[in-house]
């Protein structure tokens, strides 16, 4: 298959059920949500307008590859905005095809759409090269409490 | 001045004038914002009801530390929500004072209140110590780009 056949685009409707949960279980723990739970998280981002899922589909409309972005909106800065790039994966059938740079990109143009500052994400210490590709430079230390 | 004088509080439409720019400003750049423009960012964010600032203020209603945390729900854990904690700064002239903790503690309950499976934070590495106190561990790398 060519890269040509494969579609970056905004999470739809139907994504849940054709293999997105599939692929964000290749990153962490990610249970198949039930249809009409799925909706109403996506119907709940698409109203606050501050969360944009995107995936890549291959011609059989399958997510091979998804990734998000937040905008955060702060009081520093003069009221601008940080981005925080979260939940990139890309199936592992579907990897060294560039769809995570693909991803990385769109979302980093969802950010300067909503006038980010900066965007920021947190990786394993073997993906700083790839995110130094991206553009990206390590900066500081993520700190996590579970709860 | 005694620390049962302070108060921990969610922000309010009058910290704007009473010092919380000349706090954040010990941060990052953080140009005072007009009332007006101050006023509604605040409005905006009680109204997308998933992002807190809380200050710390003085018995002269000055504040004197504060913090945010913003609520970042996700389609990976069966739709639960990371907690994201950001722009914590406590005033040079209050510090040894435990405010960042309080600040840290006050946060990591709205983040639980939120369903949160997780918060997480960016710190330099002299900061380490304090938030492993906080019962935060160090994770991954936090990568950044300027827009």
């Amino acid at each position: 298959m060519s890269d040509d056949d494969i579609v970056i685009r905004p999470i739809e409707e139907d994504d849940g059920d054709n293999g997105l949960f599939d692929v964000l279980a290749q990153l962490t723990e990610a249970p198949k949500l039930p249809r009409a739970d799925f909706v109403r998280l996506l119907q709940q981002q698409h109203k606050l307008d501050i969360r944009l899922t995107v995936v890549a589909v291959d011609r059989d409309a399958r997510v091979i590859a998804t990734g998000s972005a937040i905008i955060e909106q702060k009081f520093i800065r003069g009221g601008r905005s940080c981005g925080h790039i979260e939940d990139i994966v890309v199936d592992k059938g579907a990897r060294g095809r560039h769809l995570g740079i693909r991803i990385i990109e769109f979302l980093i143009n969802f950010c300067k759409q909503r006038d980010c500052y900066k965007v920021i994400l947190d990786c394993a210490d073997n993906n700083i090269p790839f995110y130094e590709k991206c553009g990206f430079s390590p900066k500081e230390r993520q700190m996590v409490l579970y709860l």
